[in-house]
């Protein structure tokens, strides 16, 4: 028996019957283009077009509505007007028709009302236990079993060449221009998916029926956004265990959500950032170039992510192989030169090579036997990890040169990568056909092995700390407000495992203090958000009395300039020193959920931007990474002469951090500890001053 | 009567007589292809081969050495092994031969031994009146007058397009990759050059003869380092005057250059940086993807630097547009919505488009009649300064849609890109044909948007600071020694008119001082590099006695660490307060000549890479521009509430360190100023510490 992904997966791609509701008979109108796709393409099952307003349509018998239409239908194409898309909706419920596409637009995309419009469909779908693609979506197509159920004008003129590659695109009007930019290179396609306003049915559940299509090799997004966060992780963990890769090509990465704009961590974590993140932590692999949607592919078929990340790039032109050996460095990745047994295996065949970095054969260099011969050494040793053939001019009109030795070489399961200097449409159909990632542009070729270099195994979460969250709960279920102040947030920061700066409350200014002096003091109040400026904060106590003074100075300051102010006492804290200053914030993306994100302090984060992200909740290695990858940070990490600080310590606090997305009981929906002062090496840190906000149920 | 440049371009490319010298007869030798080629491509004059070993050669009778050819000869191709090259050469210069172009390689590409031998052909070819080509290059090609003297591979298979491209390219190896890329996109072409060495004839004096060449309309240059800047800027000049783009790809974006990370400022301004100073100055554009050499001059020609930037984006395909538009925010461009006027004039005609950023006509729009309109109304339109007009799969098909109404548009003089979503070769090469710049990635579109945005015309040198420099250079006539000490730098820096904090040396501890407590002291050595780790600074210092005691245990600490070292004195100085630090430096480019550097102080300049550079001298709009270039300097310009530092008087001292470069006398290899204190605003700027180092004679 089919479980529900099969039977979703059947009717999607391979139904039996399909009723296209709203097909029209003038072959101008888009609505007419289903049904005569269908047949181009070779759909076998039958065809109901369904039409109140005509009894036959291009061959096919018409119905008035769904109702009147005998026996079943697997699929259901609705193309009629805005307004009348839930009558059509409520048919299928009625007629159990499993999948209904909706070409239909006007929902969510255009505002408000459009998006009560949706809402309504969702509830049909539910209620009815019918499931939606779209609405405003273009449609699908499937290669084998061929099922054409779109409305998109390629289909018109393009046969479309099957292959390993299946597009699941939120953008409805450019699948036409990625599957011609893919037939143009030679792809060939499985399944394409425009998946609309995705109410229902997203990219997450149709790439995981990709997973399970034993025609798919490969499954390409195109993405405006991340909607479905958790279907679409589950899906592309599958993917990657199948061994088929799921390539990423999302716009966003120049606009930051306006809602994140707005709070503390979230205006430095822009979304393109979370979805990075996001998109490595699950296994895909991102390109920053359209081109390599269709190039990258072959680079990591069969393949796993490599541990290291060592390139070797040989050539016949050196200015050739700079166009990406250059780029490669721009973009942090180690071009190694060849290893002295690679260089004794070649001499010992009477061809010498250079110990530079670049084995660069020079057109002296371009013949076969030569080229092969280096090509193959590279592959086989074990110097690196991937290889970069370069082949110049003669790919265009002498393959036998550069081209044939490289598609005969053993791969030995390494990675290759080829990049062709010249125009050379034959050599590059040569290198497909033979499964050989060859890429058009110097650019694509960097950026495809750079996304190799940043592909992960996607790991497990840590398991939660479960005494620490739970102390943590305790404290946080009886804190009443949305916010909670600075004192209580590193009580909680504390309860997770942070230290924070011994501090203490005082309720009038002649009350004494067990902190140890030096000490600051601060007003604490929710009312007061800006304390520095009101007059509200004196650092650098050093005795009882000074303290008394501040104390009562710092009072008579914001009652003069925040009179209606509710002040819960004055916050007692030890003075902190230490080598650097972060920023330690945990926040929930609406797209991606939970990160944590780890800055350098002050203002550097946000000038520089200067931070490191992760999906929340995360390991001890994931939060040693991140202390590695703020720059600011490089003065704690031995920078120069500088002491170093204490890294471990802080890392530490980032996974516990972190934890804060485990939390049972009330949720936090942000954190953030500004600053967190690192001592130096052993000396560990603390949190100085914080917040925790609870999210709105 | 002929200028020496036009008798230089007419024996490069128009000689009435070339002999090649060690042409062979073997048609499968490398040598016996420029005599093939000169035949295929329609040379019309004469062809003399020189080769001892053959009386004739292909047809043509062959001389045993050039002595022995009659008549003159206008340009020798010499293709002898490296040692008999500069016997070759001294017949050119018996013979008077104006020009000879060397392909022998084994000179200064290989090495000391090989630069020695290069060294020998400079000297033979002065002496002897000879322009050369080379060595290690390929050759040359001229469509008109045709005159293929090379030996690349590619003319033996390739017809070459007649067309205004000239390309100028460092590598030999890569020029045939670029032919023939730019063929497959329907370039066409006037000229190309290998200049391989440049032992003689360099990148700048073939593209001056190329600015002269009434077939070459823009001029690509495939750069691997730059020599003869002063050359190159001189061309470039006469080159954007003469209204020819000159378009640059250069590689070395990832490799500093050892010379370079060595000193202080130096170690920051990475060679890249530089080159990028260099172009932009002298009106040149650089790309950064490959492909743009050849849709990036379609786009600028015609044009002059454009004032503003402003982007406007019209599409029928939403997610296509953005695949530009993300990558133009990315890049910090900005995309403009229509203006209110646009939007009416379209009204008018019953064309509705939305106010957003991106004009998205939908399918709904893709109609020749409304894209047409919108494109014209936004070509017209005084509210954007480039359009880029996107069209969606209609493109690969139905051009009458989008791509006729885009050629038929009178572009009112303003830039237009163009980019297609599918692949679509025919009406690629229709845009081609009509002059309009097509892109065939999303990233190449962005970037010759950015390389148009970044294109400046070429500002005249600011005048020299007389008085200033006549100052600086009697004060540094009479300083010793290769470097000079942070006092005497200071005065030097005083007088180009950049305030120093008050200083004096003391020559004992016991001495008074004039300066205003609180007062610094430190240790003036030459040889003590690393003061405060010797002991050798005390800051902070509130009087006479403070002052006194603390320069004693300076000597002391000194003495005891540095016992050899010659002590200068102990360097009193006003302590200064600012709001921020920067790092002013000056120094002499190997390649590009002199430079001045802005950086934020302390380590950040380093870590964030953050510095704002320009070819010196500089006028005080360069000066202040890079004052608004360096991210860490936003804390002076008026970020979040904080007080606003005195950008003027910085921007001030970064021209006047410029002067530097028009110093006569004694020549300053690098200067710096670190850290140059800014004082709120209208309060100045202050030199703290510096130093200054002469060039070596």
């Amino acid at each position: 028996m089919k479980s529900g992904s099969e039977r979703l997966a059947a009717a999607l791609f391979a139904p039996q019957s399909i009723a296209l509701i709203g097909a029209s008979g003038d072959a101008k109108k888009n609505t007419s283009r289903p049904q005569r796709f269908l047949r181009k393409h070779g759909y076998a099952g039958r065809i109901v077009p369904v039409n109140p307003g005509r009894d036959e349509i291009f061959g096919e018998k018409s119905y008035p509505d769904l109702k009147s239409v005998p026996g079943s239908i697997d699929h259901a194409f609705i193309m009629v007007p805005t307004d009348a898309v839930a009558a059509a909706l409520e048919q299928c419920a009625e007629k159990k028709v499993p999948v209904a596409t909706i070409y239909s637009d006007g929902f969510a995309e255009t505002g408000e009302a459009g998006r009560r419009k949706q809402q309504r469909l969702i509830e049909i779908a539910r209620a009815g236990n019918v499931r939606v693609l779209g609405p405003n979506c273009i449609g699908l197509f499937s290669g084998n079993p061929p099922c054409s159920l779109s409305v998109n004008a390629v289909l018109e003129q393009l046969d479309i060449k099957p292959g390993p590659y299946a597009i699941v695109s939120q953008s409805g009007s450019m699948m036409g221009g990625l599957l011609s930019r893919g037939l143009g290179r030679g792809a060939g396609f499985s399944k394409l998916v425009s998946v609309g306003n995705e109410c229902d049915l997203g990219v997450g559940e149709i790439t995981d029926c990709l997973v399970d299509d034993p025609h798919t090799g490969a499954i390409l997004l195109f993405l405006e956004t991340i909607r479905g966060a958790d279907l679409l992780a589950r899906a592309a963990r599958r993917a990657f265990d199948a061994g088929k890769p799921v390539v990423v090509y999302k716009l966003g990465r120049s606009a930051v959500g306006q809602d994140l704009a707005a709070s503390h961590t979230g205006a430095m974590a822009g979304a393109d950032e979370v979805a990075d993140a996001f998109f490595r932590a699950h296994g895909m692999l991102r390109v920053d170039t359209l081109e390599n949607l269709f190039e990258l592919p072959a680079l990591v078929a069969g393949q796993k992510p490599a541990r290291r990340h060592r390139v070797a790039v040989m050539t016949t032109t050196g200015g050739g192989a700079a166009t990406v050996a250059d780029r490669l460095g721009t973009l942090g990745l180690d071009v190694v030169p060849p290893s002295g047994e690679v260089i004794a295996n070649l001499a010992r065949r009477s061809i010498k090579i250079s110990p530079a970095r670049l084995t660069d054969l020079t057109l002296a260099g371009a013949k076969k036997e030569i080229y092969g011969a280096v090509v193959q050494e590279l592959l086989a040793s074990d110097h690196c990890d991937l290889v970069l053939a370069v082949a110049g001019s003669s790919a265009q009109f002498q393959p036998q040169i550069a081209v044939e030795p490289i598609v005969e070489a053993d791969r030995h399961g390494k990675p290759l990568a080829v990049f062709l200097a010249p125009h050379a449409e034959a050599s590059l159909k040569l290198l497909a056909d033979a499964g050989i990632a060859a890429f058009r542009t110097p650019e694509s070729c960097a950026d495809a092995i750079r996304a190799w270099r940043d592909w992960r195994t996607p790991a497990a979460a840590p398991a939660p700390a479960a005494n620490q969250l739970a102390s943590a709960a305790s404290l946080l279920k009886n804190m009443p407000g949305k916010q909670i102040n600075e004192y209580d947030a590193c009580r909680v920061f504390a309860a997770l495992g942070i230290a924070a700066a011994p501090s203490e409350i005082i309720a009038t200014p002649e009350q004494k203090t067990k902190i140890v002096f030096p000490v600051a003091a601060k007003v604490l109040s929710p009312d007061v958000l800006h304390k520095t400026d009101a007059g509200g904060v004196v650092l650098g106590l050093a005795d009882a009395a000074s303290l008394a003074a501040a104390a009562r100075e710092i009072l008579r300051n914001v009652a003069a300039r925040h009179p209606h102010a509710k002040i819960d006492g004055v916050l007692v804290q030890s003075m902190q020193r230490g080598l650097a200053e972060a920023i330690v914030g945990f926040r929930r993306d609406p797209q991606a959920g939970p990160v944590v994100v780890l800055g350098a302090g002050g203002v550097l984060a946000e000038i520089y931007h200067d931070i490191a992200l992760r999906l929340a909740p995360i390991g001890i290695e994931d939060a040693r990474a991140m202390v590695g990858e703020v720059k600011g940070l490089a003065v704690i990490r031995g920078y120069r002469a500088l002491p170093r600080g204490d890294c471990e310590a802080l890392a530490q606090a980032v996974a516990a951090m972190s934890q804060l997305a485990l939390l049972k009981g009330r949720a936090v929906a942000e954190a953030e500890i500004n600053p967190l002062i690192v001592r130096p090496e052993g000396q560990g840190v603390a949190a100085v001053d914080g917040l925790i906000v609870f999210r709105e149920n």
